[in-house]
């Protein structure tokens, strides 16, 4: 049985993003040279999400005005995680509906995908530097 | 270790169908001779969701009445990802909410479910040909 | 290739509430004597999720208002799945925003856990007793 343990580290300069991370996790999947097992990507962090969707922009601008109207930003006072002194309770729920983690499997050596698929790291409290883990088991 | 890869394929006439995939998924565990793992099913494209829950037609029913009114079809012209020329932005809000996956763990050759788990595809774009991965990594 | 399969047996007074699983999934981890693998702790039945956030008390007060605006208990005649004689339609949805599982990597015998991670068992249709499942794979 082989393992790959690797973290991806993201600086959003916006307080929101949707980072496509595809090519960093293929990338691991060959150093992993893991040919049949499961791959999981997960933020480490609870204001972001792992999710696999559409590389089209006008579908991720969709994805944050959809987020916006299910889980508001503002007003901040509406969340009681606010008084801790934090402004960024919608980002915990907006985590909830697009995901922690995805869970791929490998098949020959290479992310067994759809036509269409590709992951995307979804940052709701930006700014600051946060990361994604990636582990890799098979052989 | 032990691995079985297979695809299911379906055709779903209608937008939007729940397909229950329990009997299917469960042939697989069988054929992989698997005994202790976990199986892995997902959704291999974009607009679709695999999930687990209960194979009763009123719950389904109130899913695709809930689903329509978090994200509803029309008018498609709130979406920029329609301005492409589809019209199924709405489908991939739809399976953010309902998932791409399920894993399930394999225990003495059989999913370890609860009693009333039941492995569904939920379908929001359909009327063409679409797949759904099962891998099962274990031994 | 070792394996360790557990259950956790929950009897929530109320009828939602959520409970932290941290030290129980920490406990079994060590029990497991797996050092590198992955984890997967799922809610078995279809009215509860497992899922991972942060143990803030306002911030589960702001998931138990929310869960309740996207999808409300009352009236219980809104739902087709209650005229099956239950009264629990909202929870299999509230369960679908939340999930049913989490995939954890295990890295040096230990949940590869990032800093404010925490993992709650959501019970949204209590009173009786349900359980969660602990599948660990690895070595």
């Amino acid at each position: 049985m082989k393992f790959l343990t690797e973290h991806l580290t993201f600086q959003v300069k916006t307080r929101r993003a949707f980072v496509n991370i595809t090519p960093d996790v293929k990338e691991l999947v060959i150093k992993s040279e893991i040919k049949e097992g499961l791959c999981l990507v997960n933020a480490m962090h609870i204001t972001a999400s792992v999710f696999i969707n559409d590389n089209e922009g006008g579908l991720l601008h969709d994805y944050e005005k959809w987020l916006e109207s299910l889980a508001p930003h503002a007003p901040t006072t509406q969340y009681e995680h606010n008084k801790t002194g934090e402004d960024n309770a919608d980002a915990h729920l907006k985590r909830q509906v697009m995901g922690r983690e995805v869970v791929v499997a490998i098949t020959n050596g290479k992310l067994d995908f759809g036509p269409w698929e590709e992951i995307f790291y979804g940052e709701f409290d930006g700014k600051r530097s946060k990361r994604v883990l990636v582990k890799i088991i098979g052989e």
